[in-house]
């Protein structure tokens, strides 16, 4: 339904609120919210990553913010009109606040607003130079001794970090440290992203050959510049890394490679971090205001210490260390876990011709690549999603909009209409003897990814290969290594020349003990996860993501990462944050999220 | 106006003209178009470019093409209606031919089609694989030793050009070539872009430093990914360089850099080329069936042979191998032309405190940036055409639309509109002695590019530094050099450290007499310009630029280049072309322009 009515009706709810806002009347402002409500803000009014509950929340957020960052100007978004469909309204917004402009999405019941989504998407005064802002390029008229583009950039590369510190400094140029380095360049923040690897991309390049990207290209989109659609679906890990690379070049980011952090210490008088770099085997010392570390969502790989294990004498591998099969044909190789990557492993390992043995620790969730593409994601990243209007920055907004309190809600009907359509596949695996779940209260994978980033394999090939028995299936626990072999608890005796450790990652704060000090680790806490009280992800409840593209504990330091989707959308209200603190705007946090639990 | 009788009678149009082609009834058909009118065709009905005037060429077409090729079911583009405005009524259309799939514009006058625009899109059987058509990329299952897309693309590496023949060998890897190079990969035609450079984008790098496209960024996008909207809108030359090169990595392109031809020979029996490539340093001979000659549309430089030339004790250079004017500070330079390269390099070296002299030899249209871009450019390449849905695709077809030969009755009135503008500036630049002119006929610049390629500068801020005396005018002709100067026919002595000679360029049929013979170069004849009868562009009239990405008189041999956006839209046509040849279809072509000129 699309009609008068209904725009009228939203319309009115935006004047009412504009004026309670406006009146500084926070009780008539919460007041509009209804009793289940969330108001999920991406920095525009809290200057944080925030969703507040109920009228209760919104009068105590308003009660600290409304003053100074004055938000209001609410109207529907232009050339969009509120549609309503069982009984909720759905409208596309446009908002000001005193130091920005934002857009976001309402969805109205009962009259009342149930969700909220308010994201800044620029500042006032320091808008990006893009289309009708772009810059002239060649700049007209004859000026003496003047510098081509290239000097410019050649000057900057070679005093960025010398001569001139960076505001900002960005540890991990993978994914997650590129996209944010993009938005920082545009804002006109001075920023360098270090990696220690020897060209950008190389994060990919140097993993196990066969991985592809598990997220459909509509979800994977890099700021600024989409994938073109001749695209693969599934973008093979090489590509990815020529496409990082290029990326990095064209967008100018100012990317150090073969650069390790040895050391990061902050100065709380001065405010600035001290970052020891061995550059390509030069020292150099950055000291800049923002430190963030990317260095993967995944954080520090988990290497269990099994007895026997130095005694063993074939070889141990991470998961993270393994880079493909072609070594292994005709030997045995036994991969300790059973999600994402000792699936993609084992199935490489088979089809290299290796005797492969998987051991499945603990129950896993599965779902296959197909299903998950049309029921999970289809509406919002697929080729039907562009052709009805549903842009990626849209995509990222809808999905931005549903409360992380609820979102479960919204996901167990869609994977209950998976295990049904996969009813087979599921029964095959069983009988196999592989051990399914669907998330402690069924919601699936992206809450599992959200939770706990870990626990579930998109299965792309080697469900079939468990259910053939073409990969071997063991449970249990490994107990001890012996020479030739890993020995469960139960005594099963599995030989191998090669074991790989798919025993998944710690919690990104593990990089700040390595790279900071266990004292600012511990201050900031564990990092990922929502506080759900599920497996891997203990309450009590954030409401966002912890520590993740906001505000922590230690000043300065922030956490950046997560997949492609992720890193593309936060990046900017990260960007935001550290481009308003560059200006020297008022930035007052609001909610800061308490440590409950150090990793 | 838009109404719903203008969409009935457009209809009305298209289902005649259906029914006449259905019935094979030429005589019906061509009574359709207006006395005169015209119909120019991309590839689709003729396997040519071609423009026929009148019913009395229509006819002439369709009696050669309609039985074979047979065009029809033409409808109005979905989602597109009609419009009318000042008694012509525009149309969107989509039809089909038997072999293809195409669109075009067509516009009405007086219930009689007056122009008629067809464009190939794509070959039936062979459609690329873009958007619900792309690959998959990771392929689901699993297969005993799979090869990953990293090591097919090696493979390919290692294999195209030795143990398998490319289908097509294009020579010169800049915009024309990787353009080019990127459609027929996507259309799976095995090729190879040759070129003498380390790196693409090294064409642009290689030159004057301060220069930058001097056609704004929404005229110069390449084929599947458009600069992204923070790019400049006159991209700096180096930064094109870059754009060139991440792009061949992305798109895949067999690109083989440091490899200069030696000599191609075409084998009329076998119907493949050979072609000797010094491939750094090892000699290779590719045999492709197709050879493309994507080696600029300036063609061979134009050095002339002055007396005293060898006895000069300074430096002469030829503008393109000018690279810019760091050595020159405080030296006194002379250049020879007065034509765009010519204005980029006087105002470069007067920036670096040069003593600069223009020599100018005839006279030159200039017309400034800002006016070009907004009075010339503006309603179909600009932010607002983007805005009002004028996307790159629908503008290259809007200007593809209008004939050549009626196409300075278009241009003229805007060019008297620029010079109204800027009468101030043009008051200036005479003064100072400078020789304007505005084309033949008055059309301005882009005939002046259409019909000779040169004569003409896009004023970036050389003109006030000539209106201000800053870079010397003289005209004349040069006589012979000196020892230490360049002496003109009048006696004007003008001493010189170094002569940049910004003499322009040849037909590029001489790339042809040296890479393959004398004899190929005469049986192609010269390259571009319309035949307008106007300086420097001779009858008779062509109707298509003559010899471009066209059938030309050397079996399988095609001349492909011009700017970006030419290079961006005609490779489309050219590579329907090639692709349709490699896979047997039937492609028999309508009008081959004959050689009136043989450079």
């Amino acid at each position: 339904m699309l009609d008068s009515t209904v725009t009228t009706r939203t319309q009115d709810m935006l004047d009412s609120f504009n004026a309670a806002l406006e009146e500084g009347d926070i009780s008539r402002a919460s007041a509009l919210f209804a009793s289940d409500s969330y108001w999920r803000d991406l920095v525009a009014v809290t200057w944080n990553l925030k969703t507040v509950e109920g009228p209760g929340g919104v009068s105590d957020m308003l009660a600290r913010q409304l003053d100074h960052t004055r938000p209001g100007n609410f109207q529907l978004q232009q050339g969009e009109l509120p549609t309503e469909e069982d009984g909720v309204t759905t409208a596309w917004i446009t908002f000001e606040t005193a130091a920005g402009r934002g857009w976001g999405l309402m969805r109205l019941k009962e009259d009342r607003i149930w969700t909220l989504l308010t994201a800044l998407t620029e500042l006032k005064g320091f808008e990006e130079n893009r289309g009708k802002r772009r810059p002239m390029g060649a700049e007209h008229g004859a000026q003496k001794n003047r510098k081509s583009w290239n000097e410019k950039r050649e000057a900057e590369e070679v005093s960025l970090g010398y001569t001139e510190q960076p505001y900002t400094v960005i540890i991990g140029g993978g994914q997650g440290g590129i996209a944010l380095g993009a938005r920082l360049r545009q804002l006109g923040v001075p920023t360098i992203v270090l990696d220690k690897h020897d060209r950008p991309g190389d994060q990919w390049r140097s993993r196990y050959k066969s991985l592809c990207l598990h997220d459909p290209i509509w979800y994977d989109h890099l700021p600024y510049i989409k994938f073109p659609d001749n695209w693969p679906v599934f973008t093979p890990k090489d590509k990815v890394g020529d496409w990082l690379e290029m990326y990095t070049k064209v967008m100018e980011i100012n990317y150090w490679t073969r650069s390790e952090v040895k050391k990061a210490s902050y100065d709380e008088d001065r405010g600035t971090w001290t970052v020891r770099v061995n550059r390509d085997g030069e020292e150099v010392i950055l000291r800049p205001t923002q430190l963030v570390l990317a260095t993967g969502m995944s954080g520090k790989p988990n290497m269990p210490d099994f007895p026997g294990m130095e005694d063993f004498k074939g070889t141990i591998q991470h998961s993270s260390q393994h880079d493909g099969p072609d070594e292994w044909t005709g030997k045995k190789v036994v991969v300790v876990g059973s999600n994402n990557s000792a699936h993609d492993i084992c199935a490489a390992l088979w089809e290299a011709d290796a005797d492969v043995t998987m051991v499945q620790r603990s129950s896993t969730h599965i779902v296959r690549s197909e299903t998950l593409m049309e029921i999970g994601l289809g509406g919002l990243y697929s080729e039907e999603a562009v052709a009805n209007g549903v842009t990626t920055e849209k995509a990222d907004m809808i999905f931005a909009s549903l409360p992380y309190k609820i979102m479960h809600e919204f996901q167990i009907p869609l994977y209950e209409q998976m295990r049904e359509r996969d009813a087979e596949f599921y029964a095959g695996l069983e009988k196999a003897g592989f051990e399914l779940d669907w998330g402690d209260d069924g919601s699936g994978l992206f809450l599992k990814y959200l939770r706990r980033g870990s626990g579930y394999y998109i299965d792309v090939g080697a469900s079939q290969l468990i259910i053939d028995g073409e990969v071997k299936l063991v449970k249990g626990q490994v107990d001890h290594f012996e020479a030739d072999s890993v020995v469960l608890s139960d005594g099963t005796r599995l030989e191998a020349d090669l074991v790989v450790m798919a025993t998944g990652f710690g919690s990104m704060n593990g990089w700040a003990a390595d790279l900071i000090s266990q004292e600012v680790a511990d201050k900031v806490g564990k990092v990922w996860g929502l506080g759900s009280d599920t497996t891997k992800d203990p309450g009590p409840w954030e409401g966002e993501q912890r520590n993740m593209w906001k505000p922590t504990q230690q000043e300065n330091l922030w956490f950046h990462g997560g997949n492609l989707h992720q890193s593309r959308h936060y990046s900017l209200y990260l960007a935001l944050q550290l481009k308003a603190r560059m200006e020297g705007l008022d930035t007052p946090v609001y909610g800061l999220q308490p440590v409950h639990h150090l990793s």
